[in-house]
């Protein structure tokens, strides 16, 4: 019966619409995108062969338009990474030109140019930010994570987004701030995607039409967790880190299909650069070398290590789980900091960066070669190349430097600087193990590598895209499980100290909010980050407390607002303007009088209805369930809008008195199956079904009456019986075409038996009344 | 209300229990073990806080049960890889010393003895399966797969299966089979893991009390993806690759909670595996080097590769496409053909080893240095080591002799055989490529490797892991590219051949069973596997048809059988004899004689309650929601049964006329909530929620007649209200607090009102009579 399904679209305020479970291809074919119980009966009686025509053809399609996309956000990402590293080592080159030729004449001129020219990079960089792309601040990956997790945040996936974001980063990074190009490129390589499956910008009419069947919400997530994986590919040049940081951190559900396509995006990505790169190294990109992209290549470092390391090794898995825990605590202080204070006086929402400017002269001294200073800090052969007084000052330097950067108004990755200040203290730590354990072979650089994968666990909690994340920048595969040890032990002490926070601390240290820092101990700085942006994301664990609390609890004691089939247009007017729920349920009556929820209806999809007004009608029967109209009146982009945008809203839409004395059936706009849960299942496994299919509104209904069927295993497997029996037939094309001919029929005799018109009576609009 | 709800626990017929997809620790602390209306009122009114006291600590010691036993998984795990390699290069050594010195006297007695050395080890290695471990047969990979797929194959988890699978290992290797002992690594890894979580095998009286607390299936479940990650990482020390592995190839589904654990898991082994072979190389291990482990290192390879050689690249990754393909579909001929012949006249089921006997002096020359050769035709630096006809030779000797060996009565991996076959054409391919471009700087042990890699993916059509286990095994991480490109290719190519066979030679070929031809055209070797096999493997993506078709329809005409609240004995022992189902809704009434679903009866508890007959009552009325009488008449591990044995059968329960006219109340013992879906939800979605959350069985129900709440987003976010609270008052303390207390407030109030035992009416057995 149910052809041809809606996947379901989803509108751009950050409630509003379903992400759905269920992939269909075909949702092309569905002619006016929304599925309805009058559509199927259409279906069933004129269109069926067609469709199953029309269908196959979509299918292969849409398969095919699905990795030329993916194609295309990899060349894309691999194209916006090469030019922001080109442009950035450019204006590094240009610059260190300019003030080695003032320098040689005055020192002091040469200084004040060099710092000019660096305030001058910075502050394009905050203009683009503050004026042109507010949703291009900061490194992007909390607002990927959540929109990926179901929330969209209106403007971080827009077209100039990703233009600020791209200037934004060359200025902030060329300009020498504590900041890296990974977390910007992440939010780069999203945008691209988001925009290829909208068919480009609508606003700066670059859309083409035959990319806009992508309309599915579905589809669209995939692409966005496709460009994600290429962002990272292309930041680290870690095609494997990518695929792992994609389906790690940023998607909330994982599915192995969508990894092929994830894989593909970043092997694009890889050759990409890697071709380049190739063509750069003939000269043509100026100051551009082989730099700015993150390739510390130890393969020469510490071949063996010996178990007296393991020690020095846990002290610094210990350091980094405290420092990057200790990291996030302050970042959430000064954000609050800034919130509480700044934004109160300053009044200019984002420009908070009258710090920039303060520091900015101290900051250039060191961030310049941030790549640079990393090789050395990671060099192997190199004992004592540093001494311990220089690095401490450093690390207590940088790491202030970091926590006060953290969230201006600049395009800024953490990652670059978590290994900064991480390799920083291993190598210190390696410098004390080279003293103590005088005859062992012990490369420094070794430590400063593990030094940086235990700051970076712990501040961002990332495990197993980390870990490949390090082997593939450092290439050096035999530190590996050195690197998941130290990533252990940094995450253990974190536990360890979160629970003796909230144990002991919490009742001594009443004055600071404990909650929130517990919180900030146990969550890595990505959820943090998000939390403070009022990202409201899913986590990946129900909370303790769900388990003793029921659906219907959750539920609390909302009243729950019903539609009618056939609703009168004053009414919904009404009724969307009482409140702001985005999901409602379409109650009809059956013959016997009884009440029965016909499906879920979306505010988004009733303020199209309501602003196109062409399904008015003046009767409050409903529409003919044979009647073609409702599938040719609307198509299916109406329903979909572009990501980013706001939507309309109620307000918006102009009715005339006659307009609102007018009906609508909603039949063939609802959704006819929302998913359900029993009133006192628990909230945990609520939670679950919620996560896991990436849900935006489950019914809680009362106990079934009666259970029409129980569906298992067996009755999904419908290809395996006819695998089975070709087994032993040998004979499956005969048997193949008996079992499709009897399933043909199983569906013909439910075409004579229409599902609801039969059972719904005329008159169905005293659910409001 | 519905407090510490059960984890439901999973009985070892193939189609019996319930994979939950909720996770919750306090399971050990429902006294029970099942969860029930009658258990959340006694809950309620005088245990709650006691509960709450005993949850805390449990959950604490759960999650460190955990965590221990990820630590002896890979420790055990690790012992067995090292314990396996050091025996099979031991029975190498003392081979070749033999024969090394009888051959200087005979040639022919040298060759003799050899045969007849390696004869009595794949002998030993048949027999240890046939008589002691039949279960032990083959790579285990697809019984994994089923397993945490939701299917309980028995006897795959035994400790004899374990035993058997090393031992059997050991013969089959040593003896110089085609075969390799990856796969057999990973059902060694996940037989330690499930053992462990039933607190070691029962017949071989090694349980002990403290671990049997581990009887969720969910948290088996778990273990034994941990020990399929350490057994890949054991078998290639490619600790990355194994937590890959176990995510894409054997789970159905993921959380992130999960990869934290396996990476530990496959860190230890890593550690494990690296301590044993230091302590080797000073000699403890008799003929045991550092070989055996799948170490090729081509670190010092080729540095770069130019744009002409995309070209051969790409035709490896197509010969390995079809290579593949052809090998599963050879293999899939060989098995029916054994199926159909062998097994009729034979009669001695998993003995076909004639085979065996007839190639083994063929073999022997071959094969005893598998890893040696791999390390030749991948070495760098050799051009023209090997000549394209001795290559061809051993190509097509090698893969007849592969496809022969596939599915014999040994412990039977097949990585090692796709990598020597992959690596020689890809050599012979490099071997071209030399010729032709002669200029450029070219390794065949590159090609080699790229050929390894395209025919594990035509065969395997594994992707990321894949890719990762490449990698780490080579050492070399500029490859990374370039296996990725052949691997895609190879899909590609397979993707396309299998279209034009479904569509073009369907139609000429009807001698075979051409839908099987395109099944395996399109399927991994362990899909294929698992389906000659006959484990219903639920694929990832639903069928095409699943579209059309509701939930009813997929429910079909069958009756559903429902038992009533309070049960005569005789009903339940008809109900049980007259259908195979494993579960059962449980129906009663209302006061006003509505009937009202109240959950499902699994047919395993059924046959506890019937077996221990404690439960049995004379009236036929509900008993006292208060009493605790349920509540301890039975312990958890009553209903949780060992992984892999038969369980109980209705023929095994003796009940006399006396206990035929006696009464159940199921209502303690039945699972309140189960997962529902209205009778017209498309089928599609419903497979979805059925993969993803891991279910057994779903109930079709009708429409609801009202919606009690719509759950969204904003009721899940409990804690979040907590923090934007403390971020704007600073008093987290105390606002938690108080929020706190509402909630107890509120489940006081729900305790006052007891669900069920006040709506249900008290004569409750008329569904049945």
């Amino acid at each position: 019966m149910e052809t041809a399904r809606l996947v379901w679209s989803r509108l751009p305020h950050s409630e509003e619409g379903e992400l759905d479970g269920v992939e269909l291809l075909s949702n092309t074919s569905n002619r006016n995108g929304v599925d309805s119980l009058d559509y199927e009966v259409i279906e069933n009686y004129a269109y069926r062969e067609e469709q199953a025509q029309r269908g196959k053809l979509y299918v292969g399609y849409n398969v095919g338009v699905k990795w030329f996309f993916a194609l295309l956000i990899g060349i894309g990402t691999g194209l916006a990474a090469v030019f922001i590293n080109i442009s950035v080592e450019n204006f590094a080159g240009w610059k260190f030109s300019l003030t080695f030729n003032i320098i040689q004449k005055s020192y002091v001129a040469g200084f004040l140019i060099y710092i000019l020219i660096n305030l001058a990079l910075v502050f394009s960089s905050v203009y683009i930010i503050t004026q042109f792309a507010p949703a291009a601040a900061g490194s992007g990956i909390p607002e990927i994570k959540g929109y990926l997790n179901g929330i969209d945040i209106p403007g971080i996936l827009l077209f100039r987004t990703l233009i600020g974001k791209i200037f934004g980063s060359i200025g902030s990074v060329g300009g020498g701030l504590a900041l890296g190009k990974e977390g910007p490129l992440v939010h780069i390589g999203a945008c691209i995607a988001s925009l290829l499956g909208q068919g480009g910008s609508t606003k700066y009419h670059l859309s083409s039409r035959w990319l806009q069947g992508f309309k599915s919400e579905r589809d669209r997530r995939d692409l966005v967790t496709c460009g994600c994986a290429a962002g990272v590919a292309a930041a680290f040049r870690a095609p494997v880190g990518g695929v792992l940081f994609a389906l790690e951190e940023v998607t909330s559900w994982w599915r192995s299909q969508l990894m092929w396509r994830v894989f593909f995006t970043s092997a694009i990505v890889a050759v990409v650069v890697r071709a380049a790169m190739g063509w750069c190294k003939s000269g043509n990109c100026g100051h551009f070398g082989s730099g700015g992209f993150i390739i510390w290549d130890i393969s020469d470092g510490q071949e063996d290590y010996s178990f007296e390391e393991l020690l020095p090794m846990a002290v610094i898995g210990i350091i980094g789980g405290l420092l990057g825990a200790l990291f996030n605590q302050l970042t959430i202080y000064i954000t609050r900091w800034r919130r509480n204070y700044l934004h109160k006086k300053g009044n200019r929402v984002k420009f908070y960066c009258s710090k920039d400017k303060e520091y900015n002269d101290l900051a250039t001294i060191f961030f310049n070669t941030q790549d640079d200073a990393i090789r050395n800090l990671f060099s192997a052969k190199t004992i004592h190349e540093f001494s311990a007084q220089s690095l401490l000052t450093f690390l207590v330097m940088f790491y202030t430097l970091a926590v006060v950067t953290f969230g201006t108004a600049v395009p800024a990755g953490q990652f670059v600087p978590g290994i900064m200040i991480g390799s920083t203290y291993g190598r210190l730590v390696g410098i004390f193990t080279v003293n103590h354990y005088k005859k062992l072979n012990i490369e420094e650089g070794t430590y400063a590598l593990l030094g940086a994968a235990s700051f970076l666990g712990g501040s961002m909690r990332m495990t197993v895209s980390l870990c490949v994340i390090m082997v593939e920048i450092t290439n050096n595969l035999k530190l590996l499980p050195l690197i998941m040890l130290v990533l252990l032990i940094s995450k253990v002490c974190i536990l360890l100290v979160y629970s003796i926070w909230i144990d002991v601390l919490q009742n001594v240290l009443t004055l600071f909010p404990s909650q929130a820092v517990g919180d900030a101990f146990n969550e890595g700085l990505y959820e943090e980050q998000a939390r403070l942006r009022g990202i409201p994301l899913l986590e990946s664990r129900p909370k303790y407390e769900m388990r003793k609390m029921t659906a219907r609890e959750a539920c609390g004691n909302q009243k729950v607002l019903s539609l009618p089939r056939v609703v009168k247009v004053a009414d919904v007017v009404s009724i969307l303007r009482s409140n702001k729920h985005n999901g409602f349920p379409v109650i009809d009556h059956t013959r016997n009088g009884e009440t029965l929820v016909i499906g879920l209806m979306l505010r988004s999809h009733l303020l199209v209805l309501l602003q196109s007004k062409i399904d008015f009608q003046h009767s409050p029967l409903p529409c003919d369930p044979r009647g073609r109209s409702q599938a040719i009146r609307h198509n299916f982009s109406e329903f979909a809008k572009p990501v980013s945008s706001k939507g309309i809203s109620i307000n918006d839409i102009h009715l005339s008195s006659d307009d609102l004395e007018m009906y609508i059936d909603l039949a063939p706009f609802l959704n006819p199956s929302p998913y359900i849960v029993p009133e006192d299942m628990s909230l945990t496994k609520v939670y679950n079904i919620f996560r896991q299919l990436g849900l935006r509104h489950i019914f809680v209904v009362p106990r079934a009456s009666r259970v029409i069927g129980v569906i298992t295993r067996k009755d999904l497997l419908i290809e395996e019986e006819i695998e089975d029996s070709a087994i032993t037939e040998l004979q499956s094309t005969s048997v193949r075409g008996q079992r499709h001919e009897k399933r043909l029929l199983v569906r013909n005799a439910d075409a004579e038996r229409p599902l609801l018109s039969g059972i719904l009576v005329q008159d169905t609009d005293h659910t409001l009344s």
